[in-house]
């Protein structure tokens, strides 16, 4: 009980930030006295401080603001992507206490590559920032299994088969919990972004490649074998454009970063810089109506599968036009018989933006090390 | 922790059927004794018999037969379709003690005509049978609140905002749940179907509409507020058949019993005998490879998003040609990156066929009603 205590003590105040002692006895429907030996135990352990909050409100004593410590546990988040590796350690609390990233090229994206650029850069970081990382998450682009950090395929990437987690285990010699990007994401907005007021929420990751990460009734969502789904790979244009994945006309043939850039005027392959700087300078709306029909038509087909309250459209998403955004969720809306029952899913883009799933990754890794601190 | 026991036992035998003592001693790890308690009580109260087996195993004195007792609760199962309402009372043990069924036309679908015809006819067949109700379980082939039993939106009965779940109790007196029919035919599956030792699965519902239940991690699968999704109303041929939901190229209007009924030559709405007699009759399997096509697309669609490990095909689908059910199956492992990933979605025809969402109807009627024995 008294562990079972700690830990939500220790997650109320990772997610929601410093907070009086009366606020999180009252929180977590716990008395003052058990409160106070909670917080004396966890500032023994350094894992809290406290001080007086600079604001008094009312008359009486203050009570004590608890503040979690970045340094008390640090995870090491790694976000792989199409065109770049990013790395961050995370601090108690969500801080991320220190960054680096690399692009990748094809020849770089071999996994035993970037295995080794992710083994250099997390010792030299970890030698700068003088801290020591107690647990590792990484965000792939792919379908993987939880379980082992198992990545069976991530096409972008031209992986198959790469025991990711295992491999990493065994040259970090730390815990590795290995996740799908759009899942990652989905936790990233439910823990610190658009979705942290709503349990049933789908999140669509956009960069290369397409993907949605689901959580329901506040869980996420997996299919057999702890597998995540990949709604990028939904057919929506049969007979439209091939996709690696061997189908025609996926979802993501017709709203990834090609296509986008196809409907600028752009090369299929312009770097992001430019995509998102034709996107701010647009004229012309209208080229981009296609695009929006095509992400209507996905995304209501998405509501009307999983009945989610709201969707977060991340990544490059968040450089669209807000008028687009705004036509695509009343076109969802009115096309989705199973938003109309719900009350109206709401789309939204993610204020998380390109962070979103190293922030998952991070949160993936502090999953076991809040229980155990 | 004695309530606890008695529930499990009483769920055990309601769904595997007789059983000995020692088998449910082992099954359910409690310690003879313990058994010999619950069903020397559950005898007393009239919920199970005991009688020697027919067979004897081995030598000593036998274990003695566990059997449930049909009449000790007995649930009203109907099952509220297009063209027709059916009813079951249902005995503890899944055994379906009587039967009704009428046939529904625009005017007989009216719901305050559907809910008197069904009063009376569950008077009717309480009396026939001597039997007094404890539960009723209603499937609707529509969107669903599971919580009070509202009905949202039933397009193919042409109902909307219908209180069924309030107004069946205010007139039988006795607790109605209301389940979406797909998720009803799922649930049987998984409790008396092609499903029982999968906790990943999807039931297809097949009738004019073509709807979707789905188990994951052995739970049923819900959006916000508890809506079921309409698998049925994704998206598959932009620009297609107008769908009476406002959009067009549903996959249900590929897929239905009037696709089905066109690629057959028959009117669009041939009674169902005569789908079925031009199926078992089918000279031209090529009449169908456009909509083993649409069905396959759809199906890999659905696994692409979900990622189940087994697909059961319902209803209207029980009477496919085993050659395409073989073939959409394949088509679907190839297609889907997901399927790859779980090992292989297998995808067969339900063994329920028709009695399904009946079937389910009556297990969600029993959920309460085992807890309360």
């Amino acid at each position: 009980m008294r562990r079972h205590n700690r830990t939500a003590l220790l997650r109320r105040l990772h997610v929601d930030g410093p907070s009086t002692r009366a606020s999180l006895a009252a929180e977590l429907g716990l008395n003052r006295s058990t409160i106070k030996a909670l917080v004396d135990g966890l500032g023994e352990a350094g894992v809290v401080a406290e001080r007086v909050p600079a604001q008094r409100s009312g008359a009486g004593r203050p009570s004590l603001l608890v503040l979690p410590q970045p340094h008390a546990a640090v995870v090491i988040a790694i976000d792989v992507r199409v065109e770049q590796v990013a790395m961050g350690f995370v601090g108690l609390g969500g801080e991320i206490l220190g960054r680096d990233s690399w692009n990748l090229h094809n020849r770089t994206r071999d996994p035993g590559e970037v295995i080794t650029h992710i083994v250099e850069s997390a010792r030299l970081m970890a030698d700068d920032l003088d801290v020591t990382a107690v647990g590792v998450g990484v965000s792939v682009p792919g379908v993987v299994r939880r379980s082992d950090g198992q990545v069976h395929e991530a096409p972008n990437l031209h992986w198959s088969g790469v025991a990711l987690g295992k491999r990493l285990e065994a040259v970090l010699k730390l815990p590795v919990q290995v996740g799908n990007d759009a899942e990652l994401g989905a936790l990233a907005e439910h823990v610190r972004g658009a979705a942290q007021s709503s349990s049933d929420m789908v999140y669509i990751s956009a960069d290369v490649g397409v993907g949605g990460g689901v959580i329901l009734s506040g869980q996420p969502l997996r299919g057999a074998g702890g597998y995540v789904g990949e709604l990028g790979h939904m057919v929506v244009r049969p007979g439209g454009r091939r996709c690696y994945c061997g189908c025609e006309g996926c979802w993501e043939t017709e709203v990834g970063e090609p296509a986008l850039c196809r409907a600028l005027g752009l090369p299929d392959d312009a770097p992001r810089g430019a995509v998102v700087a034709a996107l701010r300078a647009l004229d012309d709306p209208s080229l981009l109506d296609e695009f929006a029909d095509w992400l209507a038509l996905g995304l209501a087909n998405i509501v009307n599968i999983l009945g989610p309250e709201l969707v977060v459209l991340g990544d490059l998403y968040t450089a669209l036009p807000t008028s687009l955004v705004d036509s695509v969720g009343t076109v969802v809306q009115q096309r989705s018989l199973v938003s109309r029952a719900v009350g109206g899913t709401q789309v939204v883009t993610s204020p998380l933006g390109r962070d979103a799933k190293l922030i998952g990754a991070a949160e993936l890794a502090f999953e076991p090390v809040l229980d155990a601190l």
